[in-house]
């Protein structure tokens, strides 16, 4: 890779959020060897054109309104796809929130393209759908996920490679000892306070439910096919562990270090290969100790089991969990329910809704909506 | 590998040892795969006959006297060197103790074969011609060390691996917190008494002195090719986490797992492929927990940075480092000298002979001698 002539291109969905900002570090220190093609915000107009002049892309797109004048953007949901499919374009950093990405992913599987996927609810809400995708397209799935991208760097390079279990590990959110009674009366405020990891709002809220969890177990399903009976979870509070991976002769690998999306990123971009880079902080050993683990507490944190239960029913009940757990975290977000109500809303859409059929596009976008409806009748007040 | 017609030959150099006889079980259970070739012992008859009778090996060889009526065994030294080259043997289980290993190693490795080693002491003393007959006779090494298999086990199948640096973890032996002046009165007793792993009396003392640990940073930078300054030690109590290697991109991989040779053992048979195995326990995190870290403790055990230092040094320090432990350990299993002598017998061997040179084979044996010597003649009361 080190010799190759030219940069590899790199289109980036969602370069505004958390993610895409951090995606444009590593790019600035790797820029021998990719370059930006393309970036697509949702709103952040400001933003979006700082980096567009600092990275100079051929393909600038935003979903939403707000373009300035003298920008020639590319506007609407639509720039989603172009971007991802673009000739100039060998890698689809896919890091929009939630299921408004799944076409960008879908598109850019088809065309061929690496999808280095930060959008983890395109493979839950259409896992069988993303992977077919793949295997037609000629494409391929890198995940963005630490704990996903720690799983696939303990299993890359294994001749014949026969995974015995994996163990995903959670932070556990800032509501890891908190009581049944004291859950009760969580606030907003409380659930942004993450301990270990700065990402985006909804992701910080599903890491408070153990929501997001759930989903990376059915992300880990579709994306290595490891049965649902052979994915743990455990919870190890200082995020260093970023997941464990069991083969067949017993042993165990992990894949360890500083908290950071930078490295997933990176290696989303160079896997199967490794680049020097210097953007990390190196690993000390003393300095994270101790390293703990706990089983995670299944009745406190009902949308965790709730998730697992969908991605093993199949379907559209993991897309219906998906559309439902969005729906819930932006009422939460938007004042308008509280936080145990997320797990109940969640509960209550896959009881009405979870059986619904999930073998095609349309029948999962449907299901999709009717959660969000469902969620959006039924708890807002 | 699991359809392979032929089980490969497998040669067991101190089959009676600790290792040996962990070898022995896993390749009860692996009976298929591989075969017992070959076995040979020092001086223990009553369990190598035991285990001729179990496994019925082509050849059977002791080195030292003791040899019962009607045994067909091959006696004497020049047994483990025969069983190391026999055309039915394919990998070569070195787990004799010391230097005695040395030429099984040399041969094993200019037939062509695998050797898989637990002996270190012949990595540290003749890394160069170790190396060397690897190279001229198309054999490989596989260590059998857990720190060495962890790290074997985290590059395995990398393409253009590159190393930013290595961690091999220390139990810190039964010693780890004791103070300074306690050390001094450090019985034989004591030193026996291992924390984490029942190993043989030699590797136990080493373990509580830490040269083991010199050794196997001298071990590893013969194995991998990394420089000293690449090589970290830290101290962890539990064994849980067997080494830890930093590439390039500053990601981490570390090998965990409850401690057990047999993983090693079966690794060194297997690599790069891993085959179904029921013999170790499954790791659970949670009933591991805490994992902990610590700095080595470098006044209180100097015999490592003795060991390293030896290392840097290069020519026949590492013989010299080698044998002056082997002798001064010697000389504490007898009761002859005190813990604490250990690490002044290896200084002051290293202060006279660590310049010698080290550029062949009888100048190292000539070297490993002359430490030998000096040890016996200073220390002994």
């Amino acid at each position: 890779m080190t010799n190759e002539a030219r940069p590899r291109g790199v289109a980036i969905l969602g370069s505004t959020g958390s993610i895409g900002t951090t995606a444009l570090r590593v790019l600035e220190r790797q820029s021998s060897r990719f370059r930006v093609a393309a970036l697509t915000a949702f709103s952040n107009v400001a933003l979006l054109r700082e980096q567009a002049e600092r990275f100079r892309p051929a393909f600038v797109g935003i979903v939403g309104n707000g373009v300035g004048e003298g920008d020639c953007w590319n506007v609407g949901a639509s720039c989603l796809v172009e971007a991802a499919t673009r000739d100039d374009v060998d890698i689809v950093l896919n890091a929009v929130v939630g299921a408004a990405g799944l076409d960008a992913t879908i598109a850019a599987l088809e065309s061929g393209k690496r999808v280095a996927l930060a959008n983890k609810e395109t493979l839950v809400m259409a896992g069988s759908l993303v992977t077919a995708a793949c295997r037609g397209g000629g494409g391929e799935i890198v995940p963005v996920d630490s704990e996903h991208s720690a799983i696939l760097q303990c299993i890359t390079g294994r001749q014949g490679v026969d995974i015995r279990r994996v163990i995903i590990t959670a932070s556990g959110g800032p509501f890891r000892e908190w009581s049944a009674e004291r859950l009760q009366e969580a606030t907003l405020e409380d659930a942004l306070r993450h301990p270990t990891w700065r990402m985006g709002r909804k992701i910080t809220v599903d890491s408070a439910t153990l929501a997001n969890k759930a989903l990376e177990v059915i992300e880990a399903h579709f994306l290595f096919g490891i049965p649902y009976d052979r994915i743990e979870v455990v919870v190890h509070p200082q995020s260093i562990v970023h997941s464990f991976v069991e083969f067949v002769d017993g042993s165990v690998l992990a894949q360890v270090g500083v908290p950071s999306m930078e490295l997933p990123v990176l290696y989303a971009l160079t896997h199967p290969d490794r680049v020097p880079d210097s953007g990390l902080q190196p690993f000390d050993p003393v300095g994270q100790s101790p390293l703990t683990f706990e089983r995670v507490r299944l009745d406190e944190f009902p949308a965790f089991a709730l998730g697992v239960a969908a991605g093993r029913q199949g379907g559209a009940a993991p897309a219906v969990f998906n559309a439902a757990n969005e729906a819930a975290v932006a009422l939460f977000l938007e004042g308008r329910i509280r936080f145990r109500d997320i797990g109940a809303a969640i509960a209550n859409t896959l009881d009405a809704l979870g059986g619904l059929p999930g073998d095609s596009r349309a029948a999962i976008l449907a299901a999709d909506s009717a959660a969000r409806r469902f969620v959006q009748e039924r708890f807002q007040c």
